[in-house]
């Protein structure tokens, strides 16, 4: 008898991206275990890191890979410090090694979520050099995606923000999420048949969150509405997102060039001619190579610097954060840091 | 003194449009009334766009236009015909004139709300070629294009399903929406201040009706967990994805050009050599020129296709909607309806 359909589906989504992984950083089955590329998976203890250590500590044992894990104490709760230590028990009796819990200290910039969310990833850099991991694996499901895309649709930034979590990200590819085109149940439900033991992190259902609100309020009332394929269609949004917005960065690297004269100034004229989606993103990647902080940065400041090419009535120069400054000069942008 | 704060935002946003309407087509002030363009209002009898009426009735009086109104009987309720009636009254009691109240018959494709929108927008372009309008005023606001947004998001078909509705559309523009840029409330304001007679449309709080059930539970769920600036974070994304889909729709246009060799066939190197969403979208073009309906080709016909030119291992021809087939023969992609 195979195993419960749920865990067949875990296990072959990190098959495939081992299977990546291997095809990028191929290892001889016969050379030692020590030289064989290094997979860690970074587990909280909830069931969709649990589900991906169960699953990456079974495949890797078929394949040329290390498995390990690691788990980070963010500090925020009493006791937090013995149940990373729990966790990364758990991880060992599934086989996995090395197997590592790291405190981390959270700050406070950007709020709770984004500050507990680079305080791990700084955890997790520092772990893969240490190890030196090949990849990390990340739990992240489609019902995360679809609330990460509408995270990013509140900030009303553009498609970028759309475009949610990369199946693939970080330094040479090193973040890999091998859940994000599976929904959270399937997942859960794996955990389930493998009884395994998971722990439910009270942040996820604590209502001063907004991830928490957005996945406990807001995406049931969008379902009602809208009905039961939001999810998908959030997540299907997010792809789609991710390629458009890449295209037009491509071709805005290009425009960008093209518009350069030799002093390195961009040529109002032929900025003038770009489609505005285009035209707006040269000003951007202008204005950031200039020092701008790109976080600083909104679309009135950059839909201000447009009108210096199409709405062109002799303005005067214009103040960019990062003490940034754009004029129009002799059918020239000249961009410079004060 | 002034007009009310409300009262004062709607005349702005419908001056500047009557504005943009008569840069593109100028009247001349001194020449007979019957000689200045026709503009007409779409008028339900709702706050929305009894507010918009009252806003094109105050300002065309000081320009060389002549303002009139629209109202559609869809025929769905009892008493709807009488009700048309009475909004048309209410027009003319404005001002306006021509005024007409237009009975449709609202057929069943596409489900009962695309039903009405369908036969509501053939009646008003037939009104508009009737009377030799210039252009047609929709009353749509802000929240109006949230709610579409989210409708888009809804069917995860992309970006240009998130670009909502566009401020001028239909044959040489003919539909203007002034008030896409002010929030709801600011228009019911402006109808309360100016003591105006509204109707409310029992479909708009029919939970039978997904965009009644987005209005009343979907978003203000949304605002509850994300916070008060979705609205207008919905809109702009809308605005975003529009320049977006719009410059990505240019390049697609330019490759597919690009792309096709004398006997019209796509060569699949260049096509290979473009980003993936520019591919998609020139495979996209090439599939519905060929006769495929555009509401029946889905991302998986698409990704079949577009496998020919990115993962070609010698597969047989794809059967695509519309009895249209496509091959891969000699380094050509052969798209024909059978």
């Amino acid at each position: 008898m195979g195993p419960h359909p749920a865990v067949a589906a875990i296990r072959l989504a990190v098959r495939r991206v081992l299977h990546d992984v291997l095809t990028e950083h191929p290892a001889d089955p016969a050379a030692p275990r020590d030289a064989h590329p290094l997979v860690l998976v970074a587990c909280s203890g909830g069931a969709d890191s649990m589900a991906l250590a169960s699953a990456l500590a079974f495949e890797a044992r078929k394949l040329p890979v290390r498995a390990g894990g690691i788990t980070v104490d963010h500090g925020l709760q009493d006791g937090s410090d013995s149940r990373a230590g729990e966790v990364a028990d758990r991880m060992a009796a599934l086989g996995l090694g090395p197997v590592e819990a790291v405190a981390v200290t959270v700050g406070r910039e950007g709020g709770p979520e984004a500050a507990a969310r680079d305080a791990r990833y700084a955890a997790l850099d520092a772990a893969a050099e240490r190890h030196g991991a090949t990849a990390i694996l990340l739990g992240h499901t489609r019902d995360d995606q679809a609330e990460t895309v509408l995270l990013g649709l509140a900030r009303g930034s553009g498609i970028r923000s759309l475009s949610g979590m990369a199946a693939v990200s970080g330094a040479r590819g090193r973040y890999r999420r091998p859940f994000l085109r599976l929904d959270r149940q399937t997942v859960r439900t794996a955990c389930i048949a493998q009884e395994l033991a998971v722990w439910d992190d009270p942040h996820n259902s604590d209502p001063a969150y907004t991830r928490s609100r957005l996945r406990h309020e807001g995406l049931p009332a969008l379902e009602k509405a809208l009905g039961k394929g939001v999810v998908e269609a959030l997540a299907r949004t997010a792809q789609l997102s991710r390629d458009d917005a890449d295209a037009l960065d491509t071709w805005a690297a290009d425009a960008e060039t093209t518009a350069r004269d030799e002093a390195g100034a961009l040529a109002c004229d032929k900025l003038s001619g770009l489609p505005p989606a285009v035209r707006r993103r040269v000003l951007r990647r202008a204005v950031i190579a200039e020092g701008a902080p790109a976080g600083s940065l909104f679309a009135r400041h950059i839909e201000e610097l447009d009108r210096l090419i199409t709405g062109w009535r002799g303005q005067g120069a214009i103040n960019l954060p990062g003490r940034v400054e754009a004029r129009r000069q002799g059918g020239r942008l000249v961009i410079r840091q004060g």
